[in-house]
C-alpha cells in the first residue's frame, strides 16, 4: 500500500456502468514526514475518505477486493484512513494531535 | 486509475481474435492542471471517448471488468470520462466551460 | 498496453514446462514517432510477429488472455501487429507506406 | 520479491472492515548492501517482523496468497523475515553475526 | 519478462509456511549487451538456475504458474535459463561460446 493525501475530486458521468456511484479521489503520494513526494493517482473511495486526510491505497486486483469496488474495472482503492505513522520510534503524524 | 488526455488511435488489422472490434486509444498521462506530464500508453475504449477528451483508465486485471474486455489481453482501458476535477476546492478542469 | 518494436529474439531451452514452443521476442518501446525511448522487454509471441514490425504488447495476467499463453508464467504477450496510428490527426506510421 | 528493511508502524482504525485486526509496517527498500536506496511502501505483516528486521515483500494478487491478507484489500504483504544474503559468494548480510 | 543475472541468494528460515523449499535468487537486471543495468529483484528459483548465469523472469499472477509456485505468495518467478539472444541479427549472448 502505499501512503497519500486526499488532495480532491474527479467527476465523471460518462463511465462504466458499474462504477455508477463510486466516488473517485484525487491523491498525492507523500514521503516519511507527510509531504508532496511528487506523484498522484485517482482512487475509489471505500471508507468516505475527506480531502485533507491520510490514507493508505492499494492497486491492481486487490484494489477490487472491497464492498464497493468488488467486479469494477478500479486499479486503485482507498482502503484505510491513516491516525497516525511512526518511523524508528519518532511519530511522524497523528491525526488528534493536528491543529 | 490515472488522469490523461486522449491524443490518438492506433490501428491494427492483425491482432489475438478476441480484440476483434476493439478500439485502441492513444492517452497521454496530464499533470493537476491537465497538462501533458510526459508519458503515454495505449487503452481499449470502453466508453467511446473521443480524441481531445480527459479520461480515466485502469490498468492490470481491473482493465478486463467492462463488458467490452472481459476474458481479452487488453491491461489498459479507458473507463471513465472525465467532466471535472478538483484540487483544494479550484476547479482545475470543468468540461461545460471550456470554449 | 504499450507501443514497441521488435528488436530481436531470446532462446531458452531449460524453462518451465508449459512454455515449451513459446517464442519469445525482445522489444523495445518507442515514442510517439516511433523512436526507441530507453526501455526494452521480452514478450511471448502471440502473433507471429517479425523482427521490425511495430506491436502492442500487455502484461500482467492479461498476458496470459491468448490462446498461445493461457495458465502460463508469461507476464507480457505481443497480442496485435500495429499498422498504423495517429496523433491530433497527423498519421505518424504508416506500415503499407514505408520503404 | 523486494528486499527491504522494516522502519516502522501505521495505525488506522477506519479501514475496510476485512482488514480488522492487521498489522501495517513501513519498509524501507534497499540495495545489495542493505543500505536504504529511497523508495518507501506500506505492507501488511505475515510473518510478524519487528522493525529493524530485513524482509521481503510481494507486491499484487501474490499479496493476498498468505492466511493473514486472503481476499483482503492488501497489494504489499511482508511474507518472509531475511537470514543471511550473498551476492558473487560474499556474504553481505548475516543476522547472527549482527551486534 | 525481464532478462536478468542470477548473482546471488537470500536465506530465509522464518516465512509463510507454504514457501518452505522455495529458493530465493537475488537477480540484477541487465541491458541488451547483458551488462548490469542498475536494478535488482529477488524470485523463486523454478528451473535450477545458477549463480551466474542470465535468466528471464516472470512478475506478477504470472510468477505463480509455475508447479513450485502455484497459490504462493510469490511475485517474481524465474522462469528459464536463457541460451542466446540476439538483437537485429547480431547475436548478443550465446552461452556455449563463453569461457
Amino acid at each position: 500500500m502505499v501512503l497519500a493525501k486526499v488532495v480532491g475530486t474527479v467527476v465523471s458521468t460518462h463511465k462504466e456502468q458499474s462504477l455508477d456511484g463510486a466516488k473517485f479521489l484525487l491523491l498525492q503520494q507523500v514521503d516519511l514526514e507527510g509531504k508532496n513526494s511528487g506523484g498522484f493517482i485517482v482512487a475509489v473511495d471505500a471508507v468516505d475518505a475527506g480531502v485533507g486526510e491520510y490514507v493508505l491505497y492499494a492497486t491492481g486486483s486487490s484494489a477490487r477486493q472491497t464492498k464497493r469496488t468488488d467486479k469494477k474495472p478500479c486499479d486503485t482503492v482507498v482502503m484505510a484512513i491513516v491516525d497516525q505513522w511512526e518511523v524508528r520510534g519518532t511519530t511522524k503524524y497523528n491525526k488528534n494531535e493536528q491543529t
